[in-house]
């Protein structure tokens, strides 16, 4: 038993509690959670004492391509085409199953030791990444991404297939899966309705790019009578409860009003639409018309950084500056995306996201004592707008403890990044 | 004389310098920037090994009203004018010439700990910040804020004309000043100028707000016939070479030209900007055209963190959003603008913003170590993207040590946080 007590804990589940003790069981599980005094604690209770901390759910990422981190910063400021055919497209196809598992290894090393504790990747070789996964002791909903580029896209679509049979529940009930069609511009009608065939089959959601970029839109309705992408998906049956639709730059009202119809969510993924030069999504508006809303990074080559607290406030800022509207998107909504409500567009609404008896102990404790963080006149704001990962003091999943003071505890991280320092020069000077 | 030997050094003065060694005499200057092995380090020198680093100019912020540390997050999310009505004023109304030396100091604290070194100021009781910057060892450029509201404005010119001529060059030559009329729409006209008359007898710069909101734009054209603010002080004859223009957001082609043309420099302050509602400056368009710009985060109270590596990336993110263009704004312009672009706009172009022999030995060193910075394909892309306060590993000012391993080192910031939370308490609690 693990009892956390004195911080202000944001139980993201009601009102936050200033002072509060939570208490973690031996299975995992979150037993009790109250203001301070209130709740018994055990004798024989391994103490955290958490005054001038914040607790709040572990951050849920909504959507990653981890293994990138291989490719973090590579062909920075080129314009998207530019940067995806003559650098990232060359050095992906160089890659190897070991890259994958190195490069989501280092990727879950800064996440954890950020606070982030959960997070939805899309990539190849995923496998490689279930192990780095497993490794870090972390949460994920992994899905290989299909193309149909490739020659090989029936046994891509076998291999994603097989993949979710073997992952699904694995590391002890940490990793879950989705079937992941890469886009509607990389995948013909017919292997989209394959794809979607095998999830429901499966009873796996989908996991899909829709709406990145103009081009994008343009291109789904040349192709498709004049539908944009939601649209198209839509009227395939492949928006629906369950389905995490990446990025959603591009999309007009009948588009957010589908989106909302579908039941399907949103990753909202403000870092990488801005660094690409994909556009600003439509959040607030999102907001209002009831749609799922989760956060993600994508992957650390589009974004460099995987830090959740930097896409909270990029989220907020672009909303509160596209409407003029200072109130647009306040903090304990962009926490509650990023926690809660990430939590249930990755299907683990009932497994973590909330600080709640009976729900998985995926905490993350912030040391609110750093000059940035002082005075303190608002809690959340001070989350939101000004902490970042290094104040982050202690991150649990499923209880355990898995970054303490800024390293994570069940990662070599400084062998994991000389790793990825000689495989990335492989990668990019062949 | 110290030896700073093997970091990537950005000397913003020519190209970078893979190894590097950079020396700095006794009398705070640099004395000498080069290859490692093709500098030669004078025996006794005491070196500073600095491999997987980077070493580059000390970020100047070009504008701040760092006394409002003291009310950090008050207020967050509340639209702009129940923001400043409602909680600012009333709050600032209550202040006490020793809570601005205590806030400054806390945010001289945040903002050397991260590698900032010098700032532009405006607020009130600018004496106790001078003593603030004065005890912390920063470089800034001062200025007392005038608005006409106040019914003592004939006293509070004189009283900063008065700051001006005691100020200028104080703290060892870190200190220097500017007038500050507040904004068009806070000083008619012929407390403009007065203010301006001061100015040009005591050869100060102005600093001053411009264009910061669409309703500020709107009131200007209303009151001088049809004229926007960067025309209307513009004809007043204050845009000139040494003006810094604050914020700039809501300038179209014409006043682009103005203020290109006046030679005045812009500060981009895009976080406030955004956190306000405010809107997104045209930075692109000022890139192109020719401006002057260096970089801001305006208050603490109005953005929270002092944080110049997300202010960099915000500036990049919003012009690549806005342009559709991952192009815009790459990461090199970024680091200009928040060092030698900046140093320029504050006049101290001469001063401090390059490494290079002579100017003031204004450093920053950057531990490249940290999962998020790792692999690094691009320094200058993981600096702007990725890097954090956390990241700096050693700060200089005038060549003397002021911050290391996240700790200022002449200030004892565990009582000027302790400080500002009582204060802060008095100022929002009365």
């Amino acid at each position: 038993m693990i009892a956390i007590e004195g911080a202000y804990v944001l139980t993201m589940d009601g009102p936050d509690i200033a002072a509060g003790t939570v208490l973690v069981g031996d299975d995992g599980a979150i037993a009790a959670v109250g203001a301070q005094g209130a709740v018994a604690v055990p004798p024989g209770a391994t103490t955290v004492r958490a005054a001038g901390h914040a607790l709040l759910p572990g951050l849920v990422n909504c959507h990653n391509h981890a293994g990138m981190a291989l490719l973090r910063g590579y062909g920075a400021d080129l314009p998207l085409r530019r940067w995806l055919e003559d650098r990232i497209f060359p050095a992906e196809a160089r890659l190897r199953s070991d890259d994958v598992y190195w490069g989501t290894l280092a990727a879950a090393a800064e996440m954890l030791r950020g606070g982030t504790t959960c997070f939805a990747d899309m990539y190849f070789f995923e496998d490689e990444a279930a192990r780095a996964v497993d490794d870090a002791g972390m949460r994920a909903v992994l899905s290989r991404g299909l193309v149909v580029l490739d020659p090989a896209a029936a046994a891509k679509l076998a291999e994603a297939e097989d993949f979710c049979r073997r992952h699904q529940g694995a590391a002890g009930g940490r990793i879950t899966t989705m079937m992941a069609p890469h886009a509607e511009y990389t995948c013909p009608e017919p292997y989209l309705l394959e794809i979607d065939a095998v999830a429901r089959r499966l009873g796996r959601p989908l996991h899909v790019h829709v709406a990145e970029t103009a081009a994008e839109v343009q291109g789904s309705r040349d192709r498709h009578e004049g539908r944009s992408p939601v649209r198209y998906l839509h009227d395939l049956g492949l928006l629906r409860p369950g389905t995490l639709a990446a990025h959603c730059v591009h999309v007009d009202a009948d588009d957010i009003a589908l989106l909302v119809a579908s039941g399907a969510a949103v990753s909202h993924n403000p870092a990488s639409n801005c660094k690409l030069g994909s556009g600003v999504a439509p959040a607030a508006r999102l907001l209002t018309a009831g749609a799922h809303v989760g956060l993600g990074t994508d992957g650390p080559a589009s974004t460099d950084s995987l830090s959740m607290w930097e896409t909270m406030r990029l989220a907020g800022w672009l909303a509160k500056a596209a409407g003029q509207d200072a109130a647009a998107l306040p903090a304990r909504t962009l926490l509650r995306w990023a926690t809660r409500d990430g939590a249930d567009a990755l299907g683990l609404g009932g497994v973590c996201g909330r600080i709640a008896p009976g729900l998985r102990a995926d905490l993350c404790l912030v040391d609110l004592r750093a000059p940035h963080l002082q005075p303190c006149a608002d809690v959340p704001a001070a989350l939101v707008y000004a902490a970042t990962a290094d104040d982050v003091a202690k991150v649990w999943v499923d209880g355990v403890p898995v970054a303490e003071g800024g390293a994570p505890s069940r990662i070599d991280t400084g062998r994991a990044l000389a790793e990825c320092a000689v495989r990335m020069r492989r990668l990019i000077e062949p």
